[in-house]
């Protein structure tokens, strides 16, 4: 098994230019984080994209769609910012037979505190556990994407009751 | 789904005793490593052992067995020193309607790099989405027990080919 | 002898908001750090302002210069935003018979690589060695503020030749 | 000026060998605290020793005493095991013309809560500030060894009443 992982950007990837006295979206960290935890599985990164996702268009998520669907693999970790992930997510429901975990983080993997190395060993160990579908891994859980949503006040997901 | 975290020592839990001059295992770290990720799972962590897992006797993983076998609950990570966690493993198999995911570290938790944080989300997510059985959580995959062994000069665990 | 330290905001103290996805000047973290080094001095965390330092303004710069002129105290550590550090230490040099060390960061003090700790203690360390004058303890050099600059460009202070 | 840094084993470059299931000193960690910290200082690296400083001999501080009085130098920062610091900065005591500050960690470098990061840049800001003589920076102070003990119950330097 192959796992693919693309990169789209969010939070987890933010870093610090002190030079434009900015935070911007950098480089994927995922490798690193990977590298750390000497994961041994066979994977590749991809990096599609580099956005904040409430600047996200529809041409970026066709194009989240379009490569996953058009690469022969089957195992798929989309890294993306919290605040449009469903979005996201609806799209590429309509992909049915390959298995999408999407993930993020509230807290940038460059702090020494960070949700971003949990979430992101949540998701490469859900795609190789599940079945075909698209799913949410945050907050230590497996979410259907269809049945959540985030809770901006508590900067959480949660299921909708 | 409420998940029964066994904590047993091992190199995860060790922090370092300036007074004694050593390290030692301390107690549990994987509380915190719960909170910093904004985990909302109902979890309990059930402080067992606080030994290498070189030091582990007959007795103590009796203690193991007994304990998950007694309890009611049907979801249980196990934290626990990588040079016997295979040795646990094989007296736990004889439980056959839970699922046991055991796990640890190959560098202290404490520490500024480290694969504890990836580890124990792996077999939090992994508890949550497997049927029935003794599992191990390490190196980003999920393996049988009986098919694998430690690696000693990579420092891995591997699929016994 | 007690140090009087003076937060203004800056870099140093930038925090993320993921509820407002953005970065901002969150509550001075400088206790955190001579908490976590065991520091045994006396001290006393003022925390004055919490700005960027490019949205300092003249009334700000002169209600730092009243503060450490009307403290009974002799040593002054002053965190600040890099990007107008000289303009306030310019401020003041017009106090002649105090030890002022101003000092910031330009990675965040939460980041897991960072070079806040390393000023913060270069700051506390100059403050009680230097007679009185004003300084700037940054890239491991202490410097006189008339004959520094900031090499944005390289993201460091240097003397000026 | 350039700072000549002799390293001499110690807590600091404590790290974990998983493999002999054990921690060691390893190599000296100062160059890496220095380069997350921007320091633009002349600074060379000599490592002398790599020992828990219980382990020191009389020739171990011979080494340390006649490496720095051989050399053309006139700044040195010795890191060292906090056992002891205070006896090996007694041996130094008789190099009257040159200015050497020790410094150590009572947690090592590699953990993510640590006080070795603090006390490396006390030092290198220390060594750069003071006249000739032998000093020992930690817990945010610059002592006088012949007036300073280990407390070991707290965990700390303290001067001698």
């Amino acid at each position: 098994m192959i796992i693919k992982i693309l990169t789209t950007g969010g939070t987890i990837d933010k870093i610090y230019f002190d030079r434009k006295n900015e935070f911007q979206v950098g480089a994927p960290l995922i490798g690193e984080v990977l590298n750390e935890a000497n994961v041994t599985l066979d994977y590749e990164v991809i990096q599609l994209l580099r956005k904040d996702s409430l600047d996200m268009t529809d041409a970026d998520r066709h194009l989240i769609y379009e490569t996953i669907l058009s690469d022969p693999g089957r195992h798929f970790v989309v890294t993306h910012g919290t605040d449009t992930m469903l979005v996201t997510a609806t799209v590429l429901k309509k992909i049915f037979d390959k298995v999408i975990v999407l993930t993020g983080a509230m807290q940038p993997a460059k702090f020494r505190q960070t949700d971003a190395v949990f979430n992101i060993a949540a998701a490469i160990t859900a795609v190789q556990l599940l079945s075909p579908g698209v799913y949410i891994a945050m907050n230590g859980r497996i979410f259907d994407p269809s049945k959540t949503r985030k809770n901006i006040e508590q900067n959480r997901f949660e299921p909708i009751e």
